[in-house]
């Protein structure tokens, strides 16, 4: 997967070329496009062009007589495989650091260059302050430098649009742009700029396969307080049929023509995220005199909330992903019977040939993480970002990994004895498994946020002087983003109420340095707690979507109460229950066996 | 207690009367002081003297032709016993109402006079700005026209200042001095502006005598960056021996300098808390060039954690508060058997009896909150408010008090059955002892702050559908202020991690409107766990210092888990063994019975 570095020289040195034309001392290329989504098509990989480096975030700065590589804490081994410290040096990715070594490497009067699509408006806000401090100017480059010398940079997606019918969706895209169009007068403004591609294929309810493991339509979307919408897309990716799939008030564009049409809301006010959507557009609109308000994207919240039909889509999708996970779990067990051991990433691959199988499968929802021994102890871990390692006996499995399905998206982790596991393997993984019951059983009022309940899926690990350092949750969309706002389950920062509807992960871990590595993670669904009589608030609870067994040759029963034994059991009985019909042979056999009341 | 109309309307006219003098159109008069705490000295209750209402909260606006109070939800009872209808309307005190019903009240071009001393400068930024887009001005008066028309205003406080030795402390003066001078180099400033009475005393090492229920001298601090002090305060207070006391470094003016002060201050940078300090400082401040550094107070911090000293004392006399408690405890069961029956206030008058037995006890830290039945459904009740009730048999009787004794605070509340009590009533303690019982055994790694472990008090509730709607705690302060920052226990907005040595409280409840109410509350320490072998991380947990027995005739034991069922017996083993040996006779029989393991 390597560039050569002479590859990379050779590109390098264009770079600096068209820097030196222009009188730019120094240029920023972030691992992001115009969308600055989690996932980046091939045609914009601009930092894997410049660099040669795979990983998923980071981003490079080019000056005359030096370059440096800025990743973060998951990158700093497979960096040195892929990126020559003759050309760049390496450097950390966390608090605008881009912004301090551009300040420590240029001299008074400088100029940065950046390509504003590239960027949010708060980093460029932020940057240009700072960076004026130091009398460094940041400028706006109308040609990107990498474009301007990418001599064999990949096609752009061409794939058509897929349509999403309302049977699918749940609502029309007509009644949605209604909601939303409230929305945008209750945040007093005129119209909203939406950049967030899964936002954008939800109100049209349209999806595409423009990007890797998100299934949306590279696009962005106008739409005033009266529920117009503009969108500006590729327009041969439209079928046939679009305009009467939408409904009347959605125009199209190319996305060229959406500076022009930010131009024409010259004296409007335009909603926009400026932590999300790229300064190119904001600057744009401030340019030409339009009043920006700066505000969360208005679809996200309604978004989270999925209607029954999505539910339902995500309850289906979940009953074939656990029939797929547990022939997995049952193949793998019969191979380590019979002494076979693979590699992580033939693990994996054998997982997804599972789901394949599946007529409604389209791709994986993210990359799958598929970790032996000390492997699975980084939470971020991709086999594919160095050599696989092959799973050694007497250890735990961890395979995280989730699939795209038409009718909804998901994502489980489950972590599995390959021959004799240890107490300490069973203590952690109990630890860990008890948090996870204490959130799934949890039962809470309206108005309950997320960090209110993460506390639940620690405090056993707390107990002992453990815990994990990601969050416990994220939300996940309806065959759309994996990782979808505004709500999570996180110690910090996240004040948003978790509502009817939504679908978080419960993922609790523990992962012991070089050793192994714990996350059992179910998707689960906020619903109204329908048992309650007597209860004096609204009270939600939780409907656990995930359906695969969870191993309880891991789990040391003297540290489970009655009440989570029973839950387990529970738990078993709705995975056989769920499963047991689709399955047959050995690996009917084996769910009977690995759901067995412990 | 209350003032007769007639002499609120003769109040009432003179106060017009000078507003007419100074076209001014309306006068706001909150229940506050200059130094905007929570507690307000006679001499300083203007709004009493004004309307005749002795709520803890609100505000009066009097126009030339109308007036209104503004009172929460725990006095619109109280309000009408003592506020003429004639004279005021009644109005809501939430969400800056006052603003909004000057808008409503007053034509454009009106001008609204108040005294800035009685305001945060937040409150006046915001009161500005709003009224200013009705095009009304905000006036602060040179003269408060309650000030110049109040006849029998009381004298203001006389105490001498109590010099608190650093036997008392822990730590001198000057050391402390050095740390927040520290503290206000890290936020860039020059000076700081301390206005809580708390901070000042601890500051100093001084305590006083001059606020009801809260141990300090009125007066205003300013502390440089190499730690120089000037103390602003009425100097007659001030014992022979302060500057031996205090040591090198601190100067003393009277309050009226204050001006002169700030005003030197010009070009230097201001270190203030606009949302505490009153907005006439920061006034005087910007008009003389000063440069205001928002920030939070920088002494709260460092006092929220008490050093070995300040706990010692704390742990001493909760020992000694636990024995008065006690002794309240079993009196008033051998009364209840004796069938004497007493009204709340004489209940309360009763535990402070047992408190005055101890010669280190100074006064309640609050005011004592004793309800039998429906009363104890409202949190924030005063039997003083109106007439005391007198307890019924067969119910349950709920004493919220604390006190303040020369080498600490203590806030406790103990809920206990009067009679016979219903399983809904052992149900409901029951949840609520869970509850507590859960926070107590919380262990939790630093960076922790008291909004993730909130939910441990409520999950048992909830799982009923039920819940409580107050914090679950508070901080408490080393014989100073019973209700101290800027740790909190609570569902929102507190991000301040709980470090070594804070004091909070442990108080989750539940109340049943009309009916009954429950709340178990223990102040607990934050400690460093030293009982984990095998930690990954710097672990706290809690110290209970509260000692008083919890009824165990309200628990029902099938609710409790065999380690809580622990927990409480252990609890109790704790209290029998500090508070034994300081009783006798019938109060020992009864402590043991009380304490006997369930």
């Amino acid at each position: 997967m390597s560039v050569a570095a002479n590859v990379i020289a050779e590109r390098l040195k264009a770079v600096r070329s068209d820097l030196k034309q222009h009188s730019i001392d120094a240029f920023i290329i972030p691992r992001a496009d115009e969308y600055l989504g989690e996932y980046v098509p091939a045609h914009n990989e601009r930092l894997l062009w410049a660099t040669g480096f795979t990983g998923s975030a980071g981003a490079a700065i080019v000056l005359q007589d030096k370059a440096a590589i800025f990743i973060d804490g998951r990158y700093t081994v497979q960096v040195r495989q892929q990126v020559s410290p003759a050309l760049f040096a390496y450097e950390s990715l966390t608090d605008r650091p881009q912004v301090d070594w551009l300040k420590e490497n240029l001299t008074e009067g400088s100029k940065v260059g950046i390509d504003a699509r590239l960027h949010t408006y708060s980093w460029y806000q932020q940057a240009e302050q700072e960076l004026a401090k130091a009398n460094i100017e940041l400028v706006n480059l109308d040609t990107n430098p990498v474009d301007a010398n990418w001599q064999t940079r990949p096609m752009p997606p061409q794939d058509s649009m897929l349509l999403f019918s309302e049977q699918q969706a749940g609502q029309s895209s007509s009644d949605k742009r209604n909601a939303i169009a409230d929305m945008i007068s209750k945040a007093n403004a005129d119209v909203a700029l939406i950049t967030a591609l899964d936002s954008i294929a939800w109100l049209l309810n349209i999806r595409g396969n423009d990007v890797p493991c998100l299934p949306v339509v590279l696009s962005t979307l106008l739409i005033d307080s009266k529920g117009q919408v503009k969108l500006f897309v590729d327009l041969t990716k439209l079928p046939d049929n679009i305009e009467q799939h939408v409904g009347k008030g959605v125009t199209f564009y190319a996305e060229k023509e959406l500076k022009h049409h930010i131009q024409q809301l010259s004296g409007k006010r335009l909603l926009a995220d400026p932590a999300t959507a790229n300064a190119w557009s904001q600057i744009v609109a401030k340019d030409s005199n339009v009043s920006l308000v700066a505000g969360d994207d208005p679809i996200a919240l309604i978004k989270a909330q999925k209607n029954p039909v999505e539910l339902q889509g995500m309850r289906d999708c979940h009953v074939r992903d656990g029939v797929a996970v547990t022939r997995f779990l049952a193949w793998l067990d019969n191979e380590v019977k019979d002494n076979n051991f693979y590699d992580e990433g033939a693990l994996a691959d054998k997982l997804e040939s599972f789901r394949k199988q599946d007529p409604l499968y389209q791709q994986p929802s993210f990359d799958t993480i598929s970790a032996v021994g000390g492997n699975a102890a980084m939470c971020h871990y991709n086999h594919l970002n160095g050599t696989p390692a092959i799973m050694p006996m007497d250890s735990i499995y961890l395979v995280d990994s989730g699939a795209q399905y038409l009718d909804g998206t998901t994502d489980i982790t489950r972590t599995v004895a390959i021959g004799h596991v240890t107490a300490e393997h069973k203590q952690m993984f109990t630890l860990v498994l008890k948090g996870h019951i204490a959130l799934d059983s949890a039962r809470f009022p309206k108005g309950t946020c997320g960090q209110q309940l993460d506390t639940f899926a620690r405090q056993y690990l707390w107990q002992y002087g453990f815990d994990f350092d990601h969050g416990t949750g994220h939300g996940v969309g309806h065959f759309l983003n994996v990782h979808e706002g505004p709500q999570r389950i996180a110690s910090k920062g996240n004040q948003v109420p978790l509502l009817e509807g939504m679908v978080v992960s419960n993922e609790p871990g523990y992962y012991r340095a070089d050793d192994f590595g714990i996350r059992i993670e179910n998707l689960i669904a906020v619903q109204k707690c329908s048992e309650l009589n007597n209860a004096e608030r609204d009270m939600y609870s939780f409907e656990a979507l995930t359906l695969a067994p969870i191993d309880y040759r891991l789990v040391d029963k003297t540290l489970l109460t009655e009440s989570e034994i029973r839950w387990l059991n529970q738990y078993h009985i709705k995975v056989h229950k769920s499963l047991s019909a689709h399955l047959k042979g050995r690996d009917l056999e084996w769910l009977t066996r690995a759901t067995e009341a412990i």
